[in-house]
């Protein structure tokens, strides 16, 4: 697991640097992720938060999109950002699709024999990264871990926070996410996604990999901040903007991939009030970076309440 | 000159609208621009700051990886990011080099008449942008317009600026650039473009289109700032992640291509002080957007002063 560096650049007074290694949990592939370390990493360890993206994306696009790296700075918060699948392992089909495959590994550990020796993204973010980190002798202070992500990387972020509850190992003191697939076992992608690389199908993914459905079985506390956007809105600077009758949308959300009302639904009928997850529709936006940069320093300065308690 | 609206994407409380028209200027080829409006923008005209961008970059890389929404919401500044030249001329050869024909227009109105017809990105973005953006209606007070860019846009905006200023126009009130090409006369990108693009080459380049050259002629008042990037820096944060010898650094400032000092020498010999020309080396950063976001809101709240006196 030695730890090669393929690039860094100073940002808002840190480091940004990108890794790569030789990865077991997939299959041996060579794999890449960026890490953020503040200013203040310098001085003693700092606390970490890891970035999960979305489908399509890699180890970039949060580090050069999300606005994440200023607000993280100031906190003196690192930032992990792995990538969202493995990459190149050859599986006939893997390319064929971009909500499917490489790109979308969904942070699950494959059962179907086709996928499990490479798609094991859950234990690769979970287990793999924090211990090559640590081998390495990075600054950071694994105590102190929370974990966010947009779409594919919210369903990510909340199932691996729920998981690590559920059994007790209480890896993550924080979750939040923009816009994640919230009940993936009633919408395409998730249903997509866990027919393949799933051996027991949607019933093995509704015990491990659901957000709603975890969150119906869990009793301990939990801190949760999900953004995103349900509808439209037309508003006077759209209407400033020609086409004056159509305001902007998360078409994902419109399309039924997301379903956050579900999880919503089901954490408050499980008693979690307002304080532990707290659930903000923000009207008008979408499901771009645009959206997430917009909220991104409000989301780091969520979990610097829990990382720096 | 009819505007098209090709997307929108509300970002921090305004609007990030990608537009297309037939571009006179540009020889009648499509142009792309995007322009952001603030919240503000539904109440009254705002001021406008124009976003010029580097080699192999189109209108998209400054609004989505500079860090300038955010704040350009918080000051109630508009932003126009232009492409980079014009798309699809024809030419023979203009796609070869990615510093040189598409990509690469370096601002300028080519009199050489094989790119006579198209390559005028300087009257596209002073004044056909400008015009269309007024036709249209939109909520922009075009008397407090101030420029931006990096690289080669910081060249672009050193010499609009500066231009304008000689000619009496005081088009704009003020002018900043992240890492600039300061005496294209005198780098090979720039004598590139100058032998390419102009009938008189570099000699035609100097009267017009270089900023060391035109800041020595100047008698008025300037507002200037340029961020640049002299020197790897070797410091405990880059020897925390591997690789303890190297620091990172502006490597196209090494090749001699961007001579800030150069810029920075005229500019005092003409009288400048100071206050008129703020010329800050930044350590350890290099020629990416992380380097630009780092420093994109204080170039933001720069031209807030001159844009909202």
């Amino acid at each position: 697991m030695s730890l090669e560096k393929v690039s860094s650049n100073k940002a808002f007074g840190g480091q940004l640097v990108k890794y790569k290694f030789k990865s077991e949990t997939l299959g041996g592939l060579n794999a890449n992720f960026n890490l953020y370390l503040p200013p203040s990493a310098t001085t003693s360890k700092v606390p970490i938060l890891t970035y999960l993206s979305g489908l399509t994306c890699t180890e970039d696009n949060g580090a050069q999109k999300g606005g994440f790296l200023g607000p993280a700075a100031q906190e003196g918060i690192a930032i992990l950002f792995p990538d969202t699948s493995p990459r190149g392992a050859g599986i006939e089909g893997e390319d064929d699709d971009w909500d499917f495959g490489t790109g979308a590994g969904f942070y699950l550990n494959a059962t179907n024999p086709k996928f499990a020796k490479h798609y094991n993204m859950f234990t690769h973010v979970t287990v793999e990264l924090p211990a090559v980190l640590a081998a390495a002798a990075l600054p950071i202070d694994f105590t102190r871990q929370s974990i966010f992500g947009h779409s594919m990387g919210g369903h990510g972020a909340l199932t691996l926070y729920l998981n690590s509850l559920y059994h007790g190992a209480k890896q993550y003191r924080s979750v939040s996410a923009f816009a994640p697939i919230s009940n993936p076992i009633n919408c395409p992608w998730g249903q997509k996604a866990f027919t393949g690389y799933l051996q027991g199908g949607i019933e093995e993914a509704k015990e491990k990999y659901d957000a709603t459905e975890l969150i119906k079985k869990l009793k301990s506390p939990v801190n949760i901040l999900v953004d995103y956007v349900c509808e439209k809105e037309y508003d006077e600077i759209s209407a400033l903007t020609l086409n004056a009758t159509q305001g902007t949308a998360d078409n994902f959300y419109i399309q039924g991939q997301l379903l956050p009302e579900n999880f919503l639904k089901a954490a408050r009928d499980a008693g979690y009030d307002e304080v532990q997850v707290r659930v903000r529709s923000q009207e008008g936006y979408d499901h771009s970076y645009y959206f997430i940069s917009t909220f991104g320093a409000d989301h780091i300065h969520f979990h610097s309440n829990f990382l720096k308690a």
